[in-house]
C-alpha cells in the first residue's frame, strides 16, 4: 500500500512550508504538479521525478498521481495554497468516487491518502491587512466556468445579507472579466461604499503588492488572476500606525476597553 | 522601533510550526499567550521570558504585549491556529484604534507589526476528513458572549440559503450549550438529514479524534470546547476507500470525468 501524498506548498514563500510538508516532500519520489508551483520548493525537490501538466489538465494530473500511488510510487500531488481550498485535493476524490468505470483503476482503492494542509491566499492576505477575517467570513470563487453564475450570485447575495467578511479566489481571467464587477455592485447593495476592500498580488513572492481601497473605488483593472480580493464586512475598520494602514475586523470587544 | 510579532502557533503538532514562524520566535525575547499554547510550542521556547494569562484576559494579553514591544522589547504575542482567525490578532488593532486615552501609550503608534500566519483548525479538520472545503465555505462563530444572537442567527440562514460549507469555531462552552442545537435546527431547512458532518476534536494533538455524522444526527453531546464541527454543502459527499471514510465538496468537475 503506497502513499499519495496531496500537499500544499503555501502561497509562495519557501519559508510557510512546513517540516510536516517538507517531511512527506522526502518520502515522495514522484511529484505531479503544475510546473510553477514545483519551481517554488526550488532545491527541496531537486532529486524528484516531475510530472508537469499544465493549467486546465487538472483531471489528468489527479488521475496521474493516483495511477502513480496504485503503481508501488510514493507519489505527492501539489497545489499551491492549501490543496483543500480550491485546489487539486477534491479532484482525487472525485476520481476515486465518479470516474467510469472503464477509467478507474481498481487498484485505487488501496492507495494511502494524506492531505497536508498550507497557508491559503486568503490567510497570507489578511496577515499583510492587520486582522480582516477575526470574525466570521467566507470564500466565494468567482469563476463561473464549474458553477453556474446563478449560484454564484445567490452566494453573493447571502455573504451580503449575513454581512460576512469575503474573500473572492478566482476573481477574473483572461476570459472573464465581468463577475467581479457584477459582485461588487452587489455588495453597495449592503455594505456603505466606504468599506475597506484589499487587493493582495503575488502574496509572499517577489513583486508582491497590497492595495488598500473601498467598494465604491474597487476598480477591475488592478485586478488580474493572481490577485485575492478581500471585501471588509460592515464593521471592518482601518486604522493607521507610524509604519502603515491596516484593516481590522473587531470581535466585539471594543465595549470591553 | 521594536517589532511586535503576532504569531500563530497552528492546531497544535509542532510540525505544522513553519521556518518563518520559528525565525520570529527565535527573534522575540518576550512572550506572551496563554499558558497551553506555550507548552506545544517545547523547547523552541525554552529561553524566553513567559507571560502566561488565562483565558478571559485577552485584553489584558495584547495591552501587555504592545506595552512590551513600546519599551523597546522584542516580543512575540502567541494564539494557536491562525492568529488572525477568531484570534489575538484583532485585539492589537482595536487597542491601537479605540483603547480610552488613559489607557494608551503613545509609543504603541511606532511599533512594527508583522501578523505571521498558521494552519487554522478548519484546514486540520479539512485535511483530516478529505476535501470538504473545496468549494465556497465560511466560518461562524457561535459565541454570542460577544455578538449578538441575533447576528448569528442571520448569518446561519444566510449560509443555509447561499448553501456555504459551513465551520463552526466555539461551539461551545461550560456556560453555552444550546446554539449549536439552535443551528442545526436552523441548517435543517436548508439541507438534507444526511448532509454529511465532521466533528474534529485535539485536532493534531494527542488523543485526536475525527467523528463522522450527519446533520440529522449531530448529537450535540458529542461536542466540547475543543471540538470543531463542520457542514458539509448540499453536494459534499462521502465516500469510502480501503483506508478510511472521507468527505469531499466537488468542485463542478464531475461532469467532465
Amino acid at each position: 500500500m503506497t502513499t499519495l501524498y496531496l500537499l500544499s506548498s503555501g502561497p509562495g514563500d519557501i519559508g510557510y512550508f512546513p517540516p510536516l510538508a517538507r517531511k512527506a516532500l522526502e518520502q515522495a519520489e514522484h511529484l505531479v504538479a503544475y510546473g510553477l508551483y514545483l519551481d517554488l520548493l526550488g532545491d527541496l525537490i531537486s532529486n524528484k521525478q516531475r510530472y508537469e501538466l499544465p493549467l486546465g489538465e487538472e483531471i489528468e494530473r489527479a488521475r496521474l498521481a493516483l495511477n502513480l500511488a496504485a503503481d508501488g510510487k510514493k507519489t505527492a500531488l501539489i497545489s499551491s495554497g492549501d490543496i483543500g481550498i480550491y485546489a487539486m485535493a477534491t479532484l482525487v476524490f472525485e476520481l476515486l468516487d465518479n470516474a467510469d468505470e472503464s477509467a478507474k483503476n481498481p487498484q485505487w482503492q488501496d492507495v494511502i491518502i494524506e492531505v497536508i494542509p498550507g497557508i491559503s491566499a486568503i490567510q497570507a492576505l489578511a496577515s499583510r491587512s492587520g486582522a480582516p477575517i477575526a470574525h466570521d467570513f467566507c470564500t466565494i470563487s468567482l469563476s463561473d466556468l464549474l458553477t453556474p453564475w446563478e449560484v454564484i450570485e445567490k452566494r453573493l447575495n447571502a455573504a451580503g445579507d449575513g454581512d460576512f467578511v469575503i474573500a473572492f479566489y478566482n476573481p477574473v481571467s483572461r476570459k472573464r472579466d465581468w463577475q467581479l464587477e457584477k459582485a461588487k455592485q452587489i455588495l453597495l447593495n449592503y455594505r456603505p461604499e466606504n468599506t475597506p476592500v484589499m487587493l493582495g498580488k503575488n502574496l509572499s513572492r517577489a513583486n508582491e503588492t497590497i492595495t488598500h481601497t473601498t467598494l465604491a473605488k474597487l476598480d477591475i483593472q488592478q485586478v488580474d488572476m493572481l490577485t485575492l480580493v478581500m471585501v471588509g464586512n460592515s464593521e471592518s475598520k482601518r486604522i493607521e500606525t507610524a509604519q502603515k494602514q491596516w484593516v481590522y475586523t473587531p470581535r466585539g470587544y471594543g465595549k470591553k476597553l
